[in-house]
């Protein structure tokens, strides 16, 4: 399959269930909102190390969000519930509870299953912190510098789909840039995803295990251009470098919708081969084929 | 003492003596500069419950880097040199080897004390990194999917100071916004010191302790608006709001310094009082007094 | 107030809210039993920088555990629910998972408040795990090289007092040592507590703060012998070595219980002063006065 | 190959490179000592969620220790020596400096890599810490309430083996379970090695990789009895328990020496096959071919 010149590998992206939380953060500005967001999204790039994988799903203008002040919506995808249990609290209170005027909600409200967010970061309050119930929902207003920061109880936990991505390989690095970017600018636009990598890419990818122990992933040396001829490769013949936009999305739908389009909108000139990460379909409970779901788009 | 109509508290700002590493990061280009800064500099707010506090020193340009690309100057701070052993390489490979282009520079090559970044890193290349020396450094070669990431073998470790900051007191949150504002952009021009909190400001002021086990910081109560009344204010009679603008920097003076700029740079409408935040001087080695401060200025 | 010829002090041991888990554990036999509760109880000497608080409470004959086997109760003390939430499914994967033949259970199975601990474990099974339901009460089967690894779902979460203590101070180290002994040897035929420290007993004894950023406790100066004439101390004169007895238990009646039998047993030959720590009151909520608690024992 | 009755199987253990540091540990008396090395060597199994992989490698009698006290040799394995770096002085901070009377020397001194151990210790002395050189040595006396906290500056990190292994099969758990114990005690009688698994045994063999993002290793399923006919089963057709007699020594030579001793000890009635784990000689560097190793031996 081609798109114009791009040939479209028969492959798949093996992607993995994982547990997410929305959180829906205000700040009295923009300014503020947005110191806010790049603080919390930072360092999450990759539960092979990092806590949690975050990033922005979408800003919200005041006139949509709790408090009427601008918001943002932040997607926080985990291995595990329990792993985001640990993780988002801190995370929070290092990051939120200390950026001027925020205030932090469950974006999950209606979900069933819950991990605590407000009630462990209260005891920063040291005792002078307060709770109040609003239409059944139940926040901590923790006392603060600039009054109080008011931050929900609880956060809903759902299931979505971690590693969904594309890998591009471009006779260029200029070429290949470009194609990923293009993508990651067409992502943004949608909702129910975020692509957690620095600018949405990944240039590092990985394979699982490696030959020291303790280390559980190391390069995919199939996809590192200089390790042509010493390791069996995947990589086009005449590709200078591969790129893989990585996607973490709310359900299989999305990140099927989201990979499709990722595709489509990365192919291009000098844009040689666009293909998947997949370790055999042994893995990962998700396996998005390219070829039918890009028929489907037409 | 004052400040047009900003008055100035005869107190001091308690800093500590802290470890830090500079990274010098280039890349392709301005885009992947920036996310590659802002994903390593994400999560870094205090080392309270962050592994490190780090921020952006300055940009660099092109003409002045190592390889000839635009590049950034990151400070990294952490309690002792082994903390910063422990973080760094993690930090850097989850957010700077996965980034796009970009490749990591010690900052302080002529220093003697070093903790390990590029010889821990490449083990990600499972046993396909090189290494090469130039000019006396090492450097290690990781391959990955746009080529190789470069990355110096180790840092520098200098003895910095950290936790210098001002405290200023406001009658409306616009005033006290504003005012931080002014000072962080002030500091922003400055080398040899960030300001690690979102957006450069704390409002979550903390002091040392709290009724919980195990929870070594709590609300900085003198400081809430909220808890007049309850308990020792150390707030101004008509202050709505108060908020911290912290500085790590890498010597005494260069926080002193810092520390009188961003105390006259917040003065101004509406700001009723400047003071700084202290555990009386028993805990901090440094204290930098903000009347000696200011008056040495003029 | 005096026992024998040791003088009692006039003050209180401060100690705080944790929240603590109690696992039953059974083996084989007593051999691998405790093998599993020696690897699961190490490294847990106190939260400053261990995950938990962890010990023996008690073993269990064959007849009084749910599967007829030999067993033991152990406690596990955290800051906060969600911190337990983080460290038990990790240690208990690592120490009592790997451990042949043992099994986990519930020792809170009627507490409403619950963290995971199956329910994340057997994501170890890679699939192949298995649930059921007995009594109301769910478990997981984990295949493992030996059969199976049966693990309750989850974890009742009580609200109980860590850092009971009693400091002793002695004329030799001979008399302090034996004197920690007695009251440790005491503890461990009680119920409801452990004593998290090497052999039950702490002899570097902290004090909220440091001088230096990033350490939230340092060395209890006023209580080393080395630092007499240059810091305001609170040794006996004749006093050569403090030692100091940390009780965690399940409520406050317990840790004052302890604390008393606590005091009884230490006092003796040469065992000069016996006290206990505390922040002046204003950090833990629960203080327990040694002079009423020893006069209600008789 | 036959030893008695015991098949064994013409395969290899798969080891690794890590990296180690040697504690020498002394007390007053036995039982400090035994609580101490208690309390260090807990919850340290393996490096897959573990800081380190720990044990005892042998008591020492007063007349072989720096100080003429009863003292013990540990072993310390991680991944890196940065690793290293950062777990150790936390550890021994939690469960040596906390134990009454214990002081800590480097058991590598020759060695030129070397982390920090006191010199991040001393900083719990908030500024009272004092070093003091011996024999080109340098050591840190922090202050606690039984006198003073001897710790050495730094450690020697040495290359060593880790992950060497034999895992064997019965047709019984008892008479697994007592193979398994025979090799650990003769294993115990040895030097430069430590079983760093609960009893020295684990009984949940691991593969890499699993269905799940974010979990690097999962249930070795070809060893687990209940899981035969669904996966490729690597059991003996009459094999009902496999346990993993898992070591970590300080080079090649011992652990193939211990593998093959491992073997021989384990080898017996209703014992039907011993083999090894390995990942098919692609990830581990160092291979202990299990027939070649005991032909040596005779």
């Amino acid at each position: 399959m081609k798109i114009g010149l791009t040939e479209i590998e028969d492959t798949f992206a093996e992607a993995f269930d994982m547990s997410y939380v929305r959180l829906i953060i205000t700040a009295h500005d923009r300014f503020w909102l947005q110191a806010a967001v790049q603080e919390v999204t930072g360092y999450a790039s990759s539960v092979i190390a990092c806590d949690l994988e975050a990033g922005l799903e979408n800003w919200i203008d005041a006139a949509g969000t709790p408090d009427g002040r601008p918001g943002a919506s932040i997607l926080l995808f985990g291995f595990s519930a329990s792993g985001l249990a640990s993780a988002v609290p801190t995370r929070v209170g290092q990051c939120l509870m200390t950026c001027p005027t925020t205030a932090v909600y469950d974006g999950l409200p209606g979900t069933a299953e819950r991990i605590t967010l407000g009630k462990k970061i209260r005891f920063f309050g040291d005792g002078y912190q307060k709770s109040k119930v609003i239409d059944d929902r139940r926040y901590w207003r923790v006392p603060v510098m600039d009054g109080e920061f008011l931050v929900e109880e609880s956060l809903g936990v759902e299931s979505g789909v971690g590693g969904g991505n594309v890998i591009l390989q471009a006779a260029t690095k200029e070429a290949g840039l470009a194609a990923a970017r293009r993508s990651v600018e067409l992502l943004e636009g949608m909702e129910e995803l975020i692509t957690p990598f620095p600018g949405g890419v990944a240039r590092s990818g990985s394979k699982v295990g490696s030959r020291y122990k303790g280390l559980p992933a190391s390069t995919a040396d199939a996809y590192c251009p200089t390790l042509r001829g010493r390791v069996e490769s995947r990589l086009h013949k005449d590709a200078q470098v591969a790129y893989e936009v990585v996607i973490d999305g709310t359900s299989a739908e999305v990140v099927g919708e989201a990979v499709a389009q990722a595709t489509k909108a990365a192919a291009g000139d000098d844009v040689l081969l666009i293909g998947a990460g997949n370790y055999g379909g042994k893995l990962g409970k998700h396996h998005f084929h390219l070829h039918p779901l890009l028929s489907e788009m037409d």
